[in-house]
């Protein structure tokens, strides 16, 4: 289950690009990424909305840039007034990566990516812009676009030219200036890629597709969202992948962080943040109990509310039922209870059906992986009036004055309308580092022309990068131990299928 | 413990106006108020921040102004484009305060203040007008004074203007315009207060020095502030109190409210949105185990926080141990907790020589019910560095680059990076109607003219208004029930001393 | 909210007692009281069981017996076949009573009860025999009487006996035997007592009722129990207290431990040690929410237990609502929950009426303070089979099959299939031991002849011997703090009506 | 993870038939069990222990049984004398184990083991005796053997004669006695074995030992236990297991239950009953954080205790941090804590070294899945003195006074002084039944001679027997949702490698 704000985005784009790679349709599929996302592009950061007010007319492809040390080979919005506001953000974000930073100071002696040329296409902002600059420090020469064409930050793009890292992203570009970024960052001179790090797949798309010759050469793709391990996996299963490819998306640390531990905070700072609502006491309902259902039940039911919880599978709700809470049908509840919450990865969740019963006042909000969880559109017809109370609030009000609660308009609530912590990110950010050195570093023959999950060790060692911002001190096992368990004192210290 | 934002304001005001009665002494009064509670005027309602764009430079007092109506006895800031606004903020407030409006619904044929005369003083936010539209919907009259210079929602007072609702009351007013209004409302043609509501102090106050005739005559006071409160015990005490008053500030059913439940919620959301700190794991000390501490340390745990609480009383300690909290002193965490929480009530309970031992990023915020708990002169000294990085968010930084996190300057966080749910208020305000509504009708010697609290049978009559938001259901004694526990069926069902 | 054991018992007497006098009464008295605590008696300790070997013909009246040492100033039962491991019992107790013996260690130099002469009155058990030999470490002589007939831990009166103490007590008196021990300890020879220590005033009214001129020099009273402390405030409501008596039952610190905190723990015990629940999942109503409802939601939530109350006042209705639990009428829950628990001190909470519906395998348990919550008698009627499948579990048949299993016959279960841990213990026998001292130490006329709480500052000392076991460590106030306070530095630290 | 009583027992005897199978191996192995395992014998039920004065001199086997309806194949003891008694244990248990009850209406009509034989080997209590007959129930004819020498109850043995059942097993077989059992099982007349449901490995072997024509012809084997689990897998290593096997110890429901929620309850119920320890304040070292550390440490928080853990996985030690617990090596926080427990699966986690430095009165105790988590042979030394406090409580005492408590002697603490609810137990029997039919009704070619797990929708299908339990509803996926999911309406809804 992904939370990532790509995800919907991908979902469309997938399934056109599965079906044709021309030209055309890879458009279409940008242009309804754009449409769906505009509303997430500023969760990452609080301080990314101060980004807005640049906005111009002159296209930042048509304007000649150039860093304070004469650097060039970059495409961003206006470098020389933003860079410093940017750097500033980059070092406050450094202050909250832990892992991402012990692990730049550990292997800045080794340089385990000399000489690793790597092609990123990531969002790009102040905390991707901390793994960024950790690669080169690792050793990598870097080239990078934006997979987005609306996440990036101005002003942590500029930084990052002005510290001479060749990027080619900027705010509000059209799906065209997408794909001529991405191509500047693949096909420059003298420079030949052979790692990728993508979120969603357009880069290792576009590389195959249009290079294929450079695309052979490469050592192995890292690719960290839910679509473009799809989109690997579908290629490995047609004979058409033909390099490694790691899978960070299902990593261990990074799943547990990204579902179940942020989930427990952004349930509460979602809410509040757009309603002001009291928890005790209040009756929620939330649809799904995987790991993001599991951390939003826990965090509600603390608060003092009183979490009902829908399940199709029954193990899950047997678990929801030991946990103390109710498991029901929706339809059982939607007449009483004052919040409803989606978590299932499915479709059509709450239903029109549903919503026609609710009580007065009752909050409807998404934090599932898809942004079809609530059926928005049933909800779009003449008879209901939408009044916008605050950004991402919407009233919707029934003939008879009965009014329904719409937290960001069926979308992602935890990306829309709370932020992603840095300390996530940096999980998710050390697990991308490690597989690309991973990839760079394998012995010949260890990674075949396939997807695969990042070594649990691995995995063991991006946890362990976090233990020191807790103080946090792991006991080492006795020779005489590791031969009673059967384990190596390094680690792994648990069987691929253990579950954590 | 008082945790409305007047509280430091009418402290300050209150040790002046002790001393001297002056005209000069108030208005250094009312000047302290503004400096210190500039940054809270906010606090009430996520939307007021919609009033700061109408700052213009003609005073409301020098405007000829009339509603649609055509009633004119009243001072705000531009009635007409802003009244309709306004109604909306108190129609949203409405659907938040189910006790208020249960009263509203339940007496509205009774009119249990008919012929009331209500002089009012409080802050004029969309749930005071909720709060003052019921009191005249149970048959009062009223005129009305805001509190605070800075506190009062435009939109509102013209919403209750335009209602024909006599309010004398804008944000930004000076100390002059402040005593105006509130001369305003007590001395109006034709028209004899008979009851006053006040928070602060200030409209008895005026009263009594100014109109001693009027104020010989009313039926009672109803304060809700602990200032206000403890200028009326020095009052009696000092045998000028010649009416019946009713302290609501220590009502069992508000207090629990505003400090334990309203906190649960508020330190999370003051910490979130101003930090975006992720709680898991993260080491705080909450100082002081009173119900503010007590209500913050278990979301806190709940959130997966580590919690230390420091305390001065060995009970509240106890408390705290049994709890699952180590007690500790400040200086034995000091230079290993990752946030410092305030709520003692005391000052200087971090002092300079704590912060100068904190770890790089410590965040330090306030919570307790007095803006001096945190010394915060004694960092702005020339060798540490402010850096204002969002609003409430402080960045001092020491000579050797280490750096702490100041929230709202030191002033209380829940009130300047939070806000105060409805429902908080939904108690407060039920509590007042009831107090007016008590001493109003009060058979004649049944309260001297001394402060008392307000009845328990109220006390639970307030907290029975606010059950069916939670469709909670009250079991009723049998008549042998309530013999065998020496009752009455209806209440009070404990004593005065009894501890929730 | 009482919940020692005597409480049923004391409150049968209590009422036979005070319409007569006579011995004949008294015997009634105690006779009910033998058929009522029966169960109860072993409550105290698990070691408490071993006595029950030793019951043997011949009356410990009729015996001779000596300690090792050739004191003869007791009766007990076979001080010399049990003194030893009744010894060991009482140390085992002091390493869990760490406040009362941090009290002896502290005072033990200061002897604040030199020259005291103690009658006391109370249950004989290891815990409280820390207490007595405490006691005598402070200085004073005692003189001791078992409080119930059955409760007494006949090795730790051995002990007690053979360390020289003139005790007057076993397992098994009859009502006669009672009053005969209460006598020799009040009227030794050459012996005039001071002080009394009494838990259900048996001990006050004997020598206020025969002994009237021993009873007018004593220096005062302490009672611990609800029932006792009613019998003083009645003694002095009808004029005939002549003597200060202080209600320890109402300390805070105590009141808190035997609420609160004490039924966390105990309600999870009994249920488990009755019928080896799981709790996850599980469906139960808490008839009552008080400090004892409050401690027992919060466990069984926390166990992942769905927990719905039921309350009269709703102060503590919307308490429960805010922690999260559904407030319900027993009627809307009886067919569905899995467990009842009632703690409300009322009577015939829990009628047949409810019993007929209660689904099969319902558990049904006691832990108010009145053994009258479930209405017993009302299911020993023909048509219900009762089998009792363990120690202190009866299931009971409806004529259809339908069964329901009954704790404790309805008495308290927290006493009956649970233990008392020595801590709570620790902190009720503080208490006692500092109200003694404080009646003792007061200057004259402090104390009129009167029924007292404790001092807040001495309640605040209770808690204070009992922090390091906690390792917690308290902080100081400043002179400046104090002073900004209005408090002394050493306490009391809050008003008398501060809730806790 | 295992949490299985026999584990320990198994382990030892697993080498040493491992080695070798022959019968002074055998017997060597057999006696080892008799004492690793004879503190756990009770754990299933508090009822057992009535069981323990029918120790008799006259070997079963020698004597002549029948049943009242003239039954006489089978071996117990006491048939006629205990039946009864045995049989309402069972009907105590049915109503406790909703899902096999559950299993047994739904399939009695489908008969799905019509015709099927099964050899049994496993604890004979009154839960397994639910199991037993529903197999019956379900079409299948049953040959029973005790899996262990000292677990049997024999009053449900007798019950389970005189329902017809050839059950051969009593308390207290000789090692010889225990082989003639299983023998006497497998062996019968005119009765062919065609499943084995076994617990540890031993009728598996035994026949496929004695009896290889019989073993071919089975078609599979149902094993439960890790050491049974272990071995088939050495057998499958070395090509000698030649007919398919289901390992149900790993299977998803039941893991969830016999670790992570059976520990929740287990660990307050084993440190109650044996300490009376009082758990608010105390601080507690959980070593080791999977699922039963994670059980332990939720439910010691949640009462009030202060918890640490110690790990060697990073990625646990994560967890433990985000969950609120201090990571810590034992060695830092052993001086102070009041409890250790361990649950980490390995040896030597508690050392002389930590007892020697633990404080007076801490508490030791093993809830992990091997018996030598805690180096008891370091503490059997002259210098230490032993007192057994209670069963299974001893207090270890050094030199100079200081003592610990050590709980069951350093064996499973949960098992010797807590209980298995029988609902954990009713969770473990589905999924056996459910793998028996699956064995037996699969079709041709289906499974291989291999271990397999129970398939996953076998898994969810154990879950949903126990939903109703709980009145949990579950909700079905419309053919819309199902396709966009890529499900099948009916499951399996997760893919293997999901962690829940």
């Amino acid at each position: 289950m992904m939370k990532n704000s790509e995800t919907p985005i991908c979902d469309l784009g997938f399934g056109v690009k599965q079906e044709s790679a021309q030209p055309e349709a890879l458009k279409k599929a940008v242009h309804t990424r754009r449409r769906s996302s505009a509303a997430s592009t500023c969760s990452f950061s609080s301080a990314c909305f101060t980004g807005s007010s640049d906005e111009e007319e002159i296209s930042p492809r048509d304007k000649t840039q150039r860093s304070t040390t004469g650097f060039t080979d970059f495409c961003v919005k206006n470098i020389n007034a933003q860079y410093a506001f940017g750097r500033r953000e980059i070092d406050i974000a450094e202050q909250e990566m832990p892992g991402i930073m012990t692990l730049r100071k550990r292997a800045r002696e080794d340089k385990p990516l000399r000489n690793a040329k790597i092609v990123g296409c990531t969002h790009i902002n102040a905390q991707t812009a901390v793994l960024i600059e950790t690669l080169v420090e690792l050793g990598a020469s870097v080239r990078w676009a934006a997979c987005n064409i609306y996440s990036t930050q101005n002003a942590v793009a500029a930084a990052l030219a002005e510290a001479g890292i060749p990027i080619y992203a900027w705010r509000g570009e059209t799906e065209e200036d997408f794909w001529w970024c991405l191509d500047k960052c693949i096909s420059a001179n003298n420079w030949q890629p052979n790692l990728i790090l993508d979120d969603g797949g357009d880069a290792t798309h576009l590389m195959w597709k249009k290079y294929p010759e450079l695309f052979k050469e490469i050592k192995g793709i890292v690719e960290e969202s839910l679509t473009g391990v799809h989109r690997l996996y579908h290629m490995s299963k047609n004979g058409k992948l033909t390099v490694p490819a790691i899978n960070v998306n299902d990593s261990v640390t990074k799943m547990k962080f990204d579902n179940f531990y942020s989930m427990q905070d952004a349930i509460l700072d979602s809410l509040k943040r757009t309603t002001d609502i009291m928890f005790g006491g209040k009756q929620v309902v939330v649809c799904g109990y995987g790991d993001v259902g599991k951390g939003c039940a826990k965090s509600l039911k603390a608060q003092g509310c009183i979490v009902y919880v829908t399940e199709i599978d029954p193990i899950c709700a047997l678990q929801a039922s030991m946990d103390g809470h109710r498991v029901v049908t929706l339809n059982e509840v939607i007449r009483s209870v004052d919040v409803v919450v989606t978590a299932t990865g499915n479709k059509n969740v709450v239903t029109r059906e549903h919503m026609d019963r609710m009580k007065n006042g009752c909050i409807v909000c998404n934090m599932g992986h898809s942004n079809s969880e609530i059926d928005v559109n049933s909800i779009h017809t003449p008879e209901l009036r939408w009044e916008t109370v605050r950004s991402q609030v919407d009233h919707i009000i029934w003939p008879d004055g009965r009014m329904i609660i719409l937290l960001a308009e069926g979308r992602l609530v935890n990306m829309s309308c709370s932020t992603v912590p840095s300390f996530v990110v940096s999980v998710a950010a050390a697990t991308q580092a490690l597989a690309l050195i991973e990839l760079y570093n394998a012995v010949q023959g260890r990674y075949k022309s396939d997807v695969y999950l990042l070594p649990k060790k691995m995995d063991e060692y991006v946890a362990s990068l976090h233990l020191p911002t807790f103080d946090a001190h792991l006991t080492e096992l006795s020779d005489e131990q590791a031969k009673y368990l059967g384990l190596n004192r390094s680690g792994p210290f648990k069987p691929n299928y253990y579950r954590y």
